[in-house]
């Protein structure tokens, strides 16, 4: 009887999230063990609903177009199973729908919280002698994810980033007035995508000023400190601030009247930088701008870094690969730096149970010492990481993405 | 005795401001008319200080990569001259500077405010028979100056919002849940920005949905009918608004709580978006993103239009040449279409009267009757400007500007 194989995506997109997706469909149409390549639409949520299709006959030069689109094409979802012990009717239903379709392997494409998904549906298979081989394959802009030395998807976002605040500090100097500009990125809990904007200023543009994190307790005390200082060296004064820092009784700076919760716990985030604006207006400059880069920093797809498309290509070329190698359920594929002049990587194994759940922060040594900026380690760790140009594909002038997001958004209404 | 010229730009930036600033230098370069090339610094309200600057001997290497460098690399200003005959104060301050720097021919890059500088710079000059060419070279993402068919700046920025939109688009149906996201474009009187978001559906992605004017009045009523509707149909809905949407009082659509206004009268704008969202959450979806491309829209060089950089490039190196062959004075380079398949433009001279102050409105009949979403012949009109990509010069993978950047912004302190 026939093996098959199942992917689905888990989480906020990436800009290369689709990469990790062509590799693994590349790679499993090239493997003899794999018979038949299914997708599920909105991750777990949509596989417990029978939203499978078959993508073993796509065009393959559409497949190929992935790694030029954006935006979680198989879509995506945030549902969280329940403790095995506690209700097994999720895990019943996945099953019926594993066995249904006869998937021997099973890759879900996710950050920290899918892993937990992936650990879960592993001990489930175990307990109950299923022939399954489920396995994560990690992506987060937010990079925070333990074990692999930096996420897929986050070198991207870091480029889009570092670029835009490059972009913003041009902007801010055209007119001979003084003025702060605020950019908030993203980052619950985890400063990455604020420390990777320091790499604007690689390049000769001396920006960004002060940067934000939510790993250092946020006073705007201080803030209005820093500001006040970096205004007697400079009319046009460049801050990227976190949109998960906090203050000392670890409160969210933003001013956003919605504290809602999404299913994880998470609090819906929003509005750290316009909170800031009357601080600013009133002890330093009238003139102030925020700039929030908001969803196109997952989506950026357009300025994606080549090196984190092509290790985000690997790593799911790499799970199809260890997965019919045995002993590979209940694992990730992380990279390893093995080098970092010249930078080289390769893909590992690691036991998903030390990612799940978990989140990496910046070290407090890659931040300096009054709290406000990278340190030169953090820079020689985030440099390599937004290298390389992708080759544009590009139709009319705009970018030409895969039709696989056309079929899989009408399809599953039609055949399933 | 020599002739020297001089460059200064002027208004908001645009991607591609600084390659007519390259085409001017360049151009004068090999001109044999003139001998000594020279910038002012922030606008004409630099150059009433002496603000100026010899650009004669930069490297040629980082003349070159002007064309890509975003945001107004001699600075600029909103600086509006008074009437001629109320005050001459200015006139005669600039005048000595022109002089003092042996000025023959000045050029200055910018909007309809600035082409109102330049007619009254040449009519003082006619007045007062000083020897001095004054021409206008047209800039703004706005595309609002009359007679030029289009705008230099306005297909960079078109071009970026529509591959935006196209991201924030896929970003949208990523889950499965009902949202809609609204997208802020720039535009104050002139919906031409958010024309062109509808270049987004030009490859297949259906997208965006409804699309908002400043030419049409807004009405809530009416946009919360259009939404509904497009709710039947669909569960992610992508809708981009004007800042400068008004209501059928005049009043702006938005929230600020600024009503600030700028030296020539014009309001700030900003909110327009944000102000719609109560009105969804109530009647439509409860699920709504803002996505405000703010400053990045007049920024993002390395999405640059090729045909628009080119273009831009031409006026810089055109108003050079026809300063030289007399008859020129007083007068702007616009962009005359010749020909829309294939795409042909050249460059020609117009009164500089014909565009100061005035505003190129999208025709009625470019909007659809319904006054939420383009006709066909906009997209025939638009679609020629976003053509094209710029060979992207990187260092470290990021964009490599021209150091003249620097140089500008030192220098100034130091030399003069």
């Amino acid at each position: 009887m026939s093996k098959n194989c199942l992917v689905a995506q888990s989480g906020g997109p990436t800009p290369v999230i689709n990469a990790s997706l062509q590799g693994v469909i590349e790679s499993a149409l090239e493997n003899k063990e794999i018979e038949n390549i299914y997708g599920a639409r909105f991750g777990i949520s949509g596989l417990m609903k029978d939203k499978i299709f078959d993508l073993t006959n796509e065009d393959k030069k559409e497949i190929k177009l992935l790694q030029h689109t954006p935006g979680s094409i198989l879509g995506s979802c945030r549902y969280k199973l329940g403790e095995i012990e506690d209700d097994i009717t999720d895990y019943e239903k996945i099953f019926n729908v594993l066995e249904k379709y006869n998937i021997k392997y099973f890759y879900y494409i996710g950050g920290n919280d899918s892993m937990d998904t992936v650990e879960k549906l592993n001990r489930y298979a175990n307990y109950n002698n299923k022939d399954l081989v489920v396995m994560g394959i990690p992506k987060t802009v937010d990079n925070d994810l333990l074990v692999t030395d930096h996420s897929p998807g986050f070198g991207s976002a870091a480029k889009y980033i570092a670029t835009s605040v490059m972009e913003a500090t041009l902007d801010s100097r055209v007119y001979q007035r003084k003025n702060v500009h605020l950019v908030e990125v993203m980052g619950r809990h985890a400063g990455w995508l604020a420390a990777a904007s320091a790499l604007a200023g690689e390049t000769g543009l001396n920006t960004p000023d002060l940067i934000y994190f939510p790993e250092i307790t946020f006073s705007t005390d201080k803030f209005v400190r820093d500001l006040k200082k970096k205004a007697e060296e400079k009319d046009n004064i460049i801050v990227v601030v976190s949109e998960g820092i906090k203050d000392s009784d670890g409160n969210y700076i933003y001013a956003s009247e919605s504290s809602k919760h999404d299913q994880f716990g998470h609090k819906q985030m929003g509005g750290a930088a316009k909170a800031l604006v009357p601080f600013i207006k009133e002890y330093v400059y009238d003139r102030v701008k925020v700039i929030e880069f908001n969803i196109l920093q997952r989506a950026a797809n357009h300025v994606a870094s080549k090196t984190d498309a092509d290790e985000a290509y690997q790593c799911g070329k790499k799970a199809v690969e260890f997965s019919v190698q045995g002993n590979a359920s209940g694992k990730a594929v992380v990279i390893k730096r093995t080098s970092n002049s010249p930078y080289q990587s390769t893909i590992e194994l690691a036991d998903v149970d030390l990612i799940a759940n978990k989140e990496k922060k910046v070290p407090r040594d890659w931040i300096n010492e009054a709290g406000n900026h990278v340190t030169e380690e953090a820079l020689q760790y985030l440099r390599p990481l937004i290298k390389g140009e992708m080759e544009r594909k590009t139709e009319k002038g705009l970018p030409r993405y895969s039709d696989l997001e056309a079929a899989v958004t009408v399809r599953p209404k039609k055949d399933i």
